[in-house]
Formats: structure tokens, sequence, C-alpha cells
């Protein structure tokens, strides 16, 4: 079943919000199992919202429609449906009573404008709004399903979920679930992964191979579609298996993992404690750690040493060593040093660095990240491309990973 | 001039990512007094983005294409755009040689796969694209524009501001200039300042008024439209120091302004140095002002202290002052004492708490900032609601703004 969303609101052509409903529609329609070919927006005008639902009814099995039920003059989507569907508005004075008491029941008068919502489009059918007063539609417009739901996410997707879906599912040919999985890789650039994964790409009907790429980080997503979640699964199961064994240590998680989750998870597995010493990622890698819930089993803290004198103070880094390069691999060994010490921590993860736009001794990109576990010591010197926030979230990405590897 | 928008990617139709690009867009639209009345989304599919893209240049004067543009299989927007307009790729060895010399000078071997960015269609134009590889196109499809930018927004949107809407200011038949000025204002609901601006927001046409609320901050918006920039910005003129005026200390700054950059003005004009020492934040406060560039001539440092026992050794808190609690206004108060020797500043902010799930002595959500100056001491109790991450953003921007307060 080919399931469209249409979106309806000129807030969302004027950019004043993101269309996140389309984006949650999509997620549930996946797991479902349907189709989910096209979206659209269109803007509060009647002729453009018909002819979006006209090219929507066309060419898809339903439609869900999000946005313009409400009472005001600019919600048009009722009038919309009944053009669609040489239809005209009927009043459903049960409705209209309901609303009348809703606000009786807050002490207020009704202002008469919400009336318009107790009209609808003639042999429609309502869908309860438990969070809202806008009700939502049902009709059948030509070979197609039509859904109308409000474009307030909180309303929409309770309706959604208990309506809309359940309906669908009812009336699919049994449509099976799409699952996916998402390996998530670090280390390589999509090209290389790409590459080296070519052939399973080129071969793979189901599940079919695709790559993201965000914040320096390689996605594989591996997307089966099966009468069940076990044999969608099982279908993933083998790519997935040649794709960890292809990528090796490049794939440190799967789906909802972040690396600092893991680093979290490898420290506590080692019952090590972790400290941060930081210059120009100012505590970014800190502020990273403790979004986890529960840090502090394994967070002790951070000295952001971002003055050179507090990287002599209170990290007793030599004022040598600073005076040779404050950003060196020596400077980045001694912080570590220092910030066991100091924090008492067991692994230590320093940076210092020229983040830019300005330059400090080394070209804006610069970093130099040191880890320092109980077993080792390592440092990497990084030429990071781009301007101030992406080389200071890139390279705070870059040194959980590289505390990550030290803690394998 | 009609612009119209279609999104590429698979991704989006997963609902993965939301479709912010096309916000982003549809706000510079807008800005420029572009019409931009449809929106669509189609997945990495040849036939339906031909589809959209046919749809789309019927339709619309131009077509601004996201997504599609990189280097894997999956990435078609280059076919796409060849069989709408009927012609073949061609190679660009020039820009082959370029992508070569990009990866050599980072002393690596270009895998080829990244050759397929070279191929472009026959009479396109290239957007070059100061943040990727992954180059722009711009051709012309029967009687519209059509410009193809990466999905990347970091990528997109410097082309867009500095190739797609000069190109299309300079072919518009002179469509005026929609001009808006955001007041940015911290301190109180949204509905409160919806009620002092009542009867501005009922009474003006042009500009409007209108009112967005993101991240505990609420923003006043008022648009004008007319022939110019000039012209625009009179008719905001009277009606932006009226608003000024009646919000007082509560609008902090207008735009792009940011309270991390109006609190290192600040210090700046006083001659004061910053530290922070942060608990439950994690070094987020450090973090949002180490984002300016320049940060260094202001900020000396922070000590994350999330063991109590580093608050003790690292900030001489009193350990009888933690034992009574560590979320509290006498820890808070201790800490920016102990930080200010530490780290030699003159303002020092500190944040103690319990930022949840878990609870911390008190209620999830209990945070406590203190800032202290050469002349003042404030301490404030906050009771912030939401999960962690809403509780840590929050605060740090209380925080900020209680240093900008102090600092006034």
């Amino acid at each position: 079943m080919i399931v469209e969303t249409v979106a309806i609101g000129t807030e969302l052509l004027l950019g004043q919000i993101a269309n996140t409903n389309a984006a949650r529609i999509g997620e549930r329609l996946a797991a479902a199992g349907f189709d989910h070919y096209n979206q659209q927006v269109v803007g509060d005008n009647l002729e453009r919202m018909v002819a979006a639902l006209q090219l929507a009814t066309a060419r898809s099995d339903a439609v869900i429609l999000t946005g313009g039920i409400g009472p005001t003059q600019d919600d048009q989507t009722r009038e919309a449906l009944c053009e669609l569907a040489g239809v005209d508005l009927v009043y459903d004075e049960g409705y209209a009573e309901r609303l009348r008491a809703r606000w009786e029941a807050r002490g207020r008068v009704m202002p008469e404008q919400n009336l318009r919502q107790a009209y609808q489009p003639e042999g429609s059918a309502t869908i309860a709004n438990p969070k809202g007063t806008a009700q939502g539609l049902r009709m059948r417009v030509g070979d197609a399903w039509v859904f109308a739901l409000p474009g307030v996410p909180a309303e929409m997707i309770p309706m959604l979920e208990r309506d809309v879906i359940p309906f669908l599912e009812d009336r699919g040919d049994g449509e099976g679930r799409i699952v996916s999985r998402l390996l998530r890789t670090w280390g390589e650039s999509e090209s290389r992964i790409a590459e080296t994964l070519g052939d399973l790409f080129d071969e793979s009907t189901n599940p079919t191979v695709a790559f993201l790429a965000s914040s320096g980080e390689i996605k594989v997503r591996l997307t089966a579609k099966a009468a069940d979640d076990d044999e969608a699964e099982a279908l993933i199961a083998p790519i997935e298996a040649q794709v960890r064994e292809r990528l090796g240590s490049l794939v440190f998680g799967a789906d909802d993992d972040t690396v600092e989750a893991v680093v979290f998870a490898a420290l506590a597995r080692r019952g090590w404690t972790l400290g941060t010493a930081e210059s120009a990622t100012g505590g970014m890698i800190a502020e990273r750690i403790t979004s986890i819930p529960g840090a502090s089993k394994v967070f002790r803290g951070s000295v952001v040493a971002y003055a050179t004198e507090v990287k002599e103070t209170l990290l007793g880094v030599d004022p040598d060593v600073t005076a040779e390069a404050v950003v060196s691999e020596e400077t980045a060994l001694a912080m570590t040093r220092g910030a066991a010490e100091a924090l008492g921590a067991d692994v230590v993860v320093a940076v210092t660095g020229s983040a830019g736009p300005d330059v400090l001794e080394q070209a804006a990109g610069t970093m130099v990240v040191a880890v320092r576990t109980p077993e080792t010591e390592t440092v990497r010197t990084l030429r990071m491309p781009g301007d101030r926030e992406r080389v200071r979230t890139y390279t705070t990405t870059a040194a959980l990973h590289l505390v990550r590897l030290a803690l394998s």
C-alpha cells in the first residue's frame, strides 16, 4: 500500500517550523511496512490544497493530511476535501454541543468561530482527538483513503497511532514490516566505505544498503522488508555480519548508540574513571560525556585550561613545554598526566589546538588529542577542515573515538 | 517569482531526519520576497525524482533541489537532471583533478568512487561548495532555473546565500524586499510578552508582529515588506522602539545576537576575565563561551567538578558544606570563590544541581546558579522542567543571562 503525506500550512513554507510531522509519520509508515514515496507541503490556499490532494489521491492508496482543521479562517482543509470529492459541508449538531460543553466546563463562553469545526464533508467519518478540540476526518475519495489530522504534533501522533495506522493495517494485504539497521562507523570516508561495500550494494535488493554522512560519522543503513519483524531481521543478519566483518573496528555501534555511550560502557566494564583536560574544545568533551544519565559513575570532571597559565597552575604542565609550543603533542600529553592527578581519574583525554579563525601557533584546524589510560598513552595531531564550530565538534567526536579505541 | 523546493532522500521518507533544509530555504525565500508555494520530498529513486522535477519545473520559475549529489551509488540527482533535460553527463576533468589534489593535500589517495561527482549534466554550470567536495549545479530546464545543492545543511546554506539567492534576485522583476527584525528576550513567558505588546500586534499590518518561543527564549519578530531595504527598515524602526521601551532589560539582543556574545562584549568592556565552575552542566557554559572566536581575550577556563571530591580538591569547597548539601546555594557560592582563585578569573559563574533522571538530593531539574563579580555575588535556585538535555541547556542559558545581568 502506497501512503503519501501532505502537510498544510503557510508557516511551513515560510520556514517558521520544520515539517517534523512528515518525519514522524514516515517513521511509523516504515515500521508498518507501507510504502511512502512522496511528501508534499502547501500553504493555506484552497486552490493549491486541492491540486496537491488531486495529485496525491491519484498516485497513492492513502493520503495523510496534517494541518488546516482548526477553527480560524485560514483553516481550509474541510473545504478542500469537499471540492476534491465534490460534496458539501454538513453540520454536526452533536459535535457542536460537545464543543460548547467543553468550553462551559472551563467556565468560559465559546467564541462562535469554533463552530467552523462542526462542519464536515458529507460522507466523512470523524477521528477522535484525545488531546484537543479539532477532530480528525476520514473519507474515501476515488480509490484512495484520505485522513485529515491536526498539525500540532502532540495531537496528531496519538490519532495516527490509535486510528490511522490500525485502519490501514486492516485494509492492507499483509504488507509486512520494514526493519532498518544503522551501522555507525568512524574513521573512514563515505566514498571509501561505499567502495569497500560496493558489491553488497549492487547485489542486494532486500535488504537494501545505503550510506548516510553526518558530523564526521558514516552510517550504513540496511533496510529489509518482510512478512514480520523476525523475517526482516533474518534478512538483515547475514548482510550485517558481512558489513561488520569488512569494516572491523570502524563500526562502533548500531542504531541509537552514540560514541559517548560506547565509551561510558567500556569504562564501566573496565572499572576505570574518566577525566578531560580541554583547551580548544572548551568543555565540549565533558559536556558530551555528562549528557549520559548516570555519568557520575565513571566521570570525575574536567579542567578546561583555556588560558596557558591555567594549563600550568591546575594541570602542572611545565612552563618550558608550553613556551616551546602550546599546540603540541608534548603539551597534550603533559595535560593528560596533570589531569589524571588533579582529577583523580584513571583515563584522561586532552585536547590542545587552534580552532580558528585566529591562528594560534599553527594553522586553524590543527588539533592535538592525547589519551592516557593506566596501560597506554597515545597522541594524534589532526588537521580538521571547516569553521570553528565544525573543528570543535569534529575534534570532540574524534577525541571520544580515540578513547574508545584505547579502551578496546 | 515562484520558487519551489524539492528534497531528495529516502532518509527523509523514512523519518530518520526532518526536512530542515526546506525550512531554511523557505525562510530565505520569504526574506527575499519570492513566492514559495510548494515543497516536495522524494526518495533516492530515479523515476520519482524525474516526476517530481517535471511537476516542479512546469509550475514554478525556479526549483531548488537538495540532496543526491554526493559520491555514492544512491546519489542520483545528476542522472535525474539529465533525464529531465534530455541531455547526457559530461566529464569535468578539471574538477576531477581538483578533487584528487584535495585528497592528496591530506596525504590520502582518493577512492575512484568520488569521480562520480565529476560527471555533470551537459549545459549545467557549477556552484562552488566552500564546505565540502560535492559541487552544486545550475541549469535551465524549459522555462525554469533548476539548482542542485547538497543535502548537508552546513554545505547547502552558504551555497544558497552566496549563489542561488543573488542569482534569482538578479533575475526577479523587483519583487520588493521583506525585512525581519528579531528582538530577543529572556525572563518572561510568551503569553506575558504577547499581553504587553498586544495592541501593537492588533494594530499593525506592516510591519506584522509575531512571537516565537525557542529554548527558553521568546523572540518578537517584526516583518515589513517594502520596495527596498531602507523603506522596510523605516517601517520597522518606530515599532521596534516601542517594543524595546516596553520590554526594557528583557530584550538582550537583536537578530543573530546570542547571550554569550553579549556577555563576551560586556566582559571586554569592563576589562574583566571569566571562569566557570560546573557540575550538572558538565562544561556546557564553558563550551558556549568558547564558541566565540577570540574567547581567549576574556575566558580563563573552567573546572568541571563533577565528582564531589573534585569540588573540594580543585575548588577548595569545604567538605562540611558539601556534606550538608551538594545541591545548595552555599556550595554554588563556594564554587565561585574557589574557581576565582584557581582560574585567576575576575568573574565566575557556578552551577550545581540535579539534572535528572536520577535524583541527587533534590528533585530532578533543581539547579543552583551563582555568579560572582569583583562587585557582587548573586545566587538563584531554579526549577527546570523537562528531561536531562533540556534542563542542562536551559540552565546554561539562564546562567549566561545571570552573568549578563550582573555585568549590566
